[in-house]
């Protein structure tokens, strides 16, 4: 890293207690998916601990020619769990990518805000000495690589690298689509024990600037501050997170069912709810795969990606990630509407709802839908 | 390649002929397994005709610190059939190894001479104008990467490379052990739609000298020889192959029941033989995965690997690939002993049967079975 590809003069360096409410507002925006950021911010905790810095620049600080790579763990949620990482696989695959096309890294970018993908690009920041930018690629969780605003508008997959714990670098020095190398790297982290580090391809600062889901990192953390905010205050967590979002709350039900299965390195399924306090009597359910994708009203579909579909409990407004939905738990289920960069018709070929299997389920922009104004204002 | 690494001199040059005869040689050392060698002897003759040569040296052609690869297809057999290489899948997983160590390839050498394998890296040799050596790692062929001499003898898993007929590259810069590489190759190969060129890491020419499996291109060729001659005075087949390797004539019988399934990449199996001839009244069996692994006869095991079990067709002595082995068909079966490189207790823990599910299945060195003399005579 070089003064000349950041402007580091205007950096943001992080503390304890940002990393806190990042990660819960990164759990909100995962939309129950991408993995739960709780231990991600303990690791970014120790890298402080550790002496070093967490360094975050806006988009224009970075310089047209700045190399830019997005970083992040690849695996099943449900493994999540269970794997907790050495540390550094992220770093490992950084590493590998620059090794292979000779120069080092000027910034890291997260490719999904939701969950603990927003926290790795921070520590793998941490470890290189360099800033992260407060963007990324989907202002949400997906379950794919190739679902990101860079991909979408034209970043190339090409060359990418994998590392896990024991070592272990795979470069991809060709690919020909995003797709290929979403399935090519999937398989190898499904050998390599379903968690590894990813490194996409690198990008300039000007097409990051031109594509990035812009200041999410600081969206995580207000919405962090909202959620201590109203705890400390003892106000409703889930109004306050619905109101500081312009969101629209969809249904306040108990969980009546799980149904969730591991598919190919995914945790695919549905829930159903029955209706709690002003939705009693109503029946809706939430499709899954890793993240929350269509949620229907007595058999009606009212939000689907890549609009934010996203579930906290409703008594204290923790968010809850697929992976542990279970029966009995009364949530609240709010829909916030996505960055327009994910509603354009090229991002919804990759992730409207026919992308995610339901060809007959029309993309319809959540705020567009008066029907909800009721429960908007409630 | 230049000239201080590689002794050209002495080198011979392949014509079709010698392609055919080691097609015949390399189905027979394939032991049922390692592709049929056909296909990959008609696209070696296309190089002879689009004016390449295909020159073979011997491996004290090879300088100390002469770049040997070796280079195949990957894949399952049962796909091999249907799927026809484009042709160029293994130069380019050697072009994306040479890329990443900046320095060309002084020779190829084949990591199995058994089945398609034995031609692979002819073919590579022709496209990219460098020798082929007369070795290859295993005298026969296996179903996995790891299984050649080069591998049990301490040579290195990384960097390696991984193309398919599309243009993907992947490269395996660093792998804790062989085991993970063949896992991460092999499934990437059933994401490429289960065939592609792999290129393991660059070899020394000492380290090649001392290790490979020696003169195995000339063993083929002169089976292939044997072959033709035989048909050619009206001779059994079987008899002279049999002959001409010093071999033991275990059993001739009727194919009565073949089991045979597609298990992660391979092709897992067991056929059942009712005795003819010589055998008629006696039942005998060989377990498959890819190779022919182990011949029963009775119930007790008389020949397993890592030496060769080999069926070939009673009546034309046509080699009978695990694929193509169907009810009622005639079958001679062969054993011959392995190279001694292949019998060491280090080898025998990777290619002897308890590395193939049998762990009580002790390897009894073939040419210690005196009960066959009545056979190797007869």
């Amino acid at each position: 890293m070089s003064p000349e590809f950041v402007d580091r003069s205007r950096a943001r360096s992080l503390d304890e207690s940002d990393i806190e409410a990042i990660a819960v507002g990164a759990a909100i925006l995962g939309t129950g998916g991408g993995g739960n950021p709780y231990v991600g911010s303990l690791r970014a905790k120790e890298q402080l601990r550790a002496g070093r810095t967490i360094e975050v620049v806006d988009l224009d600080a970075l310089a047209p020619d700045a190399m830019v790579v997005s970083v992040g763990g690849i695996g099943a949620p449900v493994v999540g769990i269970e794997k907790i990482e050495k540390g550094d696989e992220c770093l490992q695959a950084l590493r590998a990518l620059e090794e292979y096309v000779g120069r080092p890294a000027d910034a890291m970018v997260a490719a999904e805000i939701g969950g603990s993908n927003s926290i790795e690009p921070m520590i793998t920041a941490a470890q290189a000495g360099i800033p992260v930018v407060d963007a990324d690629g989907m202002g949400r969780a997906f379950p794919e690589v190739q679902m990101s605003t860079y991909f979408i508008y034209g970043h190339v997959p090409a060359p990418a690298a994998l590392a896990d714990e024991k070592g272990n670098r795979v470069l991809y020095t060709r690919v020909q689509d995003m797709y290929r190398l979403e399935r090519l790297a999937r398989t190898a982290t499904v050998d390599m024990g379903a968690a590894a580090g990813f490194a996409t391809a690198p990008m300039r600062g000007d097409f990051v600037q031109r594509y990035a889901v812009p200041s999410t990192l600081t969206q995580c953390l207000e919405l962090g501050h909202t959620v201590a905010r109203a705890r400390r205050e003892r106000r409703n967590v889930v109004e306050a997170v619905r109101a500081s979002q312009q969101g629209v709350r969809l249904f306040d039900g108990k969980i009546a069912d799980v149904r969730r299965e591991l598919k190919g390195g995914f945790a695919v399924g549905r829930v159903r709810l029955d209706g709690i306090d002003g939705n009693r009597g109503e029946r809706a359910e939430i499709d899954i795969q890793n993240e929350n994708l269509v949620f229907r009203r007595e058999g009606v579909v009212e939000a689907t990606v890549p609009d934010l579909i996203i579930v906290l409990d409703a008594d204290s407004g923790q968010s809850i990630t697929t992976e542990v939905l279970r029966y009995g738990l009364r949530v609240s289920v709010l829909a916030l509407p996505c960055h327009p960069l994910l509603r354009t018709p090229e991002a919804l070929k990759v992730i409207g709802p026919a992308a995610f299997g339901y060809p007959d389920v029309p993309y319809r922009p959540l705020a567009a839908e008066g029907s909800h104004d009721a429960t908007v204002s409630g």
